[in-house]
């Protein structure tokens, strides 16, 4: 799944966008006037606020969010992954970048201005709101849904113009959505050591030890994955994403649990969490509901000692930062877990090749189908990608997509944040470049994974863009490099082919990928973008995702999961040690479409020993699962190139 | 020249250090008890400080300093580039980096201590001083040779930890320092259009079309580089770096020149800056005293309207800095000179590479002359140094050198940051690698060049290494990479064939290089390091240079200056254009240090090519100069390899 500037482009709200009347815009009269009325009334706030922030995301900052969190999109409309709406007095203003430009313009009414982004006249918000606010005005946002960073920098630039960003702590969105769905409470899984190789309690003692060092006496966890994964427990809150809401504070010798508490009832996860029988008294979980994270938050600063300090990530909400005071905060730009959960161990390496395999036996099987199908002409976009759920659910622990798929023939390939809709659904033929980008949740993995094909014959441009595309994959993916090497150093090697000839992408190369958790996680990942990039370092696992895309035409990306491991170099400079991938994807790259003669040596070498591994593992597998069909049809794709 | 961590390496101090006893510490007894008394000397300041701090730099934030502020230096004897001291009434302590920790304990004598930067056990210098000054301690410093933006952040530490950074406005330690040398006030040189390509007017009025886009009424310009720039005025203040000390304020129609009055009694310089007879009223130069500009500035902002804002660039002093109300300030991270001074003109282009042809007529002297002079056992790093500038000074418009060469031997060449001294120098030899990077200032132009070179046989290791470091320097040579690419993204070509090897260098790529100017400029460069780092443009002059270091043994360099040029590509990407870059440095890279086994045919074309060049284009100035031993060198040395 690719990334554009480290942010994902398909979303859950895309997935709405499927399933509604997309492109008439909502009506928001009522709503405005609503809002503005809620924006005057003393029962939400002391003072009337001049202007209300309703920004994209929830309480956690989670990058897809879940129905109950939709809030900008019920305001204005607009379904896309982001955005930011102001509503004024006067005005009701949404901005947003270049990729939803004209699906924010179709979904929003007349009482909206769209406020492209990236474009030079566009004021930031901050100066837009400069601009048209009388003096002395106060903005509202709800603290919980602001980041820490985003409050600070948005606050500065109010004040600095005589106005002031005030915390409302009521939604006013809430206040006057009538059908508001309920927040999520899904079935909690717990995972034993088979699929995490640590128990939650080896993970906490690991944390406290990283606290200990910086003598740190607390930690507030507000990332959602970063709670699956520290107590080995999964959800289904938010979709294709395995978390559930919660909050953890982990103390020296405390942990405190916020999660809804009809989920603790399962006796499973009674006795994952030894709520009953702790082990240790430093491992007792005290548990409390996910509301009252904040006064817990508040008792635990009440008793702190002048020098004792508290982590919070910078990104965690505005809400629960302002609650550590100043002087015992700690704030950082990424927490010990969320490095932690990227470096994965042997166990979790081995499930994930394991999910890989599987993932791989359902790829193969549905290309070996759609060779079959396409000629009778009934294979559409949103066939292929039901077809390849159906194989993938097939998978021993499948759980779900991770992602929505996308699938695009043609010249939707060139749509980079593509999803087939009923109205844009084009049908596989033997005349178009099809592009398929898909991933699903094992209990034991998480899989992500693009192939680009022709099911007749490719132009010679298309060979040639998509071989490009194939060398700067390669590039990366047998790439050797230092130990504490950031990942943004490699991205021009995916790259330096396409610039070669004039061509390039307009998205980062690869992003980190989680383990039966979300498939975008940081810190590490392969962008020309820099921010919140940590060496990459043996165990980590992202994606190399190079692509081209040619408007109106087609679009061509090359996506391996692959494991960042240590390599064997003739010399070891200061012994730092070098590390290169192993690809995880262990799925044929169509021959068909590589233009051999503008491979080197080195690279055909490469794409054979790719195939001789698919050919042998996944072979092997599909042997295994008596699935003749899809090993005929590896075994002729995963023939030599000589 | 090369650049670690975008910071140089070799330095005027180095210099000082050649011609000093370097080696034994200096005794600070009683300059420290002197410093301590002024500490608390109401003569000086309202409260005793109970910590002063050091810095390295000049009030322009000069990257090269005056004698008259090397303050550092004075107070620790410490003469490295790079490093801060800070005394307290009890203690007294000196920050640095790796480069210079046997050299900065070697200078200091036991008052001192050595705080290593870039061990995990160093505090940093905040951290200290909260660890031991006494509660509500005043730190003081000069405010104006420290950065505002290193002031904020120092500030803000010792505040959050109940203390205060207060400025101190007399230097204590010019205070203290008896025989401190005068500030200088050398000649300055005016340049005309047949350099410039622009007249001083001319860059004023574009400076101002910038300044009325963002509609900023005053700029601040404190860099020498720029005032030199700017005014088409050069100095030679501080040695190597043809600037001279000053200030300016340019308003929409006012131009505030702050500079010693005896330079512009000079009748050339009068006309040049139109003194007597400007031809636009707003083309008017107010000439002040240097040092009014505090009170100058101070009468400019008292008359400022309300919205009206001043640009000054984050790196300007504090004193001055502080002097704009916040509401009027506009701090930014480089400013449009800087930009303006980096993209060079079709005139500034040409006379670049007039110097460098010059430049590579002057090393081809060398190395014929050292061809025939080494096996006499007399020729010494210190001695080639002294020849290489002779040759250079024989050649039209050289003003002198561009930085101290560094000339080096076997081992010593890797040191990165070598500089040859009477008691380290070795004797050139048919049995070792030599390594010598130096350049020089012409009216036309400013050079840096290095190359690796052995006059026997050169091992297989050092072949194999040199020849990486080739690999490197051509891949970025010849890369093609679209128009806003910034140079960091180049930065891994330069070491993936080392990386494949597992070996590395440990400094970045290359630098800007000014026209006539300082041969390390911004905002623009080809490091891992990202910051300041602006968007490659055509007409942009950066160094390609990595190495690598084998300690105790060799060193390797291979550095060209190169211009950034439209390239021609097969494509053209939504139309936004490609870059790539042609060597201005024009100099034989020696063919017996190849193994040309490793290099691709793209590679051997790429040397062939570039020799080609070296051959017709130096050739054709060798044979006008009549330099036939030198010719009969270039030539043979330009063989194409087969």
């Amino acid at each position: 799944m690719h990334v554009i500037n480290c942010v994902v482009c398909k979303f859950k709200s895309d997935f709405l966008f499927l399933s509604t009347d997309a492109m008439s815009p909502k009506i928001t009269v009522e709503l405005l006037r609503q809002l503005r009325q809620a924006m005057k009334n003393s029962k939400y706030i002391t003072e009337p606020i001049q202007a209300y922030i309703i920004p994209s995301g929830d309480a956690h900052q989670s990058e897809y969010i879940a129905p109950c969190d939709c809030r900008r999109e019920f305001i204005c409309g607009f379904n896309g992954s982001a955005g930011t709406a102001i509503v004024t007095e006067q005005h009701a203003a949404l901005w947003t970048d270049g990729r939803y430009f004209l699906q924010a313009s179709q979904q929003m009414d007349n009482n909206w201005t769209l406020m492209k982004m990236g474009l030079k006249e566009t004021p930031s918000q901050e100066d837009w709101l400069v601009s048209i606010l009388p003096e002395n005005s106060k903005v509202g946002v709800d603290p919980w849904i602001i980041a820490a960073d985003q409050w600070k920098s948005m606050s500065k630039a109010l004040s600095s113009a005589g106005h002031s960003l005030v915390a409302v702590q009521d939604n006013l969105i809430d206040t006057i959505w009538e059908d508001r769905p309920a927040p999520p409470s899904t079935k909690l899984i717990t995972l034993g050591l088979k699929y995490t190789g640590l128990t939650w309690q080896d993970k906490v003692t690991a944390l406290r030890g990283k606290m200990a060092e910086r003598k740190i006496s607390w930690f507030v966890v507000t990332a959602l994955d970063e709670i699956a994964w520290l107590f080995n427990l999964r959800g289904s809150d938010i979709e294709y994403n395995p978390v559930f809401f919660a909050y953890a504070i982990i103390g020296i010798s405390n942990i405190k649990l916020f999660v809804d508490s009809k989920r603790l009832l399962d006796p499973a996860v009674q006795e994952h969490l030894e709520l009953d029988s702790p082990s240790k008294p430093e491992l007792t979980i005290q548990c409390f509901p996910y509301e009252s994270v904040y006064t817990e938050l508040q008792a635990v600063c009440a008793a702190l000692a002048p020098k004792e300090k508290m982590w919070i990530c910078d990104k965690a909400s505005c809400a629960l930062t302002q609650v550590i005071p100043k002087s015992h905060r700690s704030a950082i730009p990424y927490t010990p877990l969320c490095l932690a959960k990227a470096v994965k161990n042997p166990t979790e390496i081995q499930a994930m090749k394991m999910a890989h395999i599987k993932d791989a036996v359902a790829l193969c099987e549905l290309f070996a189908w759609l060779e079959k199908e396409i000629p009778k002409g009934m294979v559409t976009e949103i066939s292929v990608a039901d077809k390849a759920e159906e194989l993938r659910s097939q998978q021993r622990d499948f759980v779900g997509l991770s992602f929505p798929t996308i699938s695009s023939v043609g010249p939707n390939g060139a749509i980079i944040h593509y999803r087939p809709l009923p109205e844009t659904n084009r049908t596989l033929s033997l005349n178009e470049v099809y592009l398929i980008d898909s991933g699903a949740q094992y209990l034991d993995g998480t899989t992500d994974v693009t192939r680009t094909v022709h099911f007749g014959t490719p132009t010679d441009y298309e060979k040639e863009c998509f071989t490009y595309v194939l060398k700067g994959h390669i590039a990366v993916s047998a790439a050797v490099f230092p130990n504490g090497t950031k990942g943004h150093l490699l991205d021009s090697f995916a790259r330096a082919a396409l610039w070669d000839s004039g061509l390039d992408y307009l998205h980062g190369t690869g992003h980190g990928v989680g383990c039966f958790l979300n498939v975008h996680e940081g810190p590490c990942g392969i962008s020309y973008k820099t921010f919140a990039d940590e060496p990459l370092e043996a165990g980590m696992i992202v994606s190399d995702e190079p692509g081209y895309y040619e408007d109106g035409s087609f679009g061509i990306r090359i996506e391996n999961v692959v494991l960042v491991i240590p390599a064997k170099t003739k010399y070891n400079y200061r012994n730092r040690g070098s590390l290169t991938f192993e690809p995880l994807t262990l799925v044929p790259i169509q021959l068909k479409m590589i233009n051999t003669d503008l491979l080197t040596q080195k690279e055909r070498d490469w794409v054979n020993d790719y195939h001789k591994t698919c050919r042998e593992t996944i072979g092997a597998e599909l042997e295994r699962q008596g699935r003749k069909a899809a090993l005929d049809w590896l075994i002729r794709e995963t023939q030599p190139i000589v």
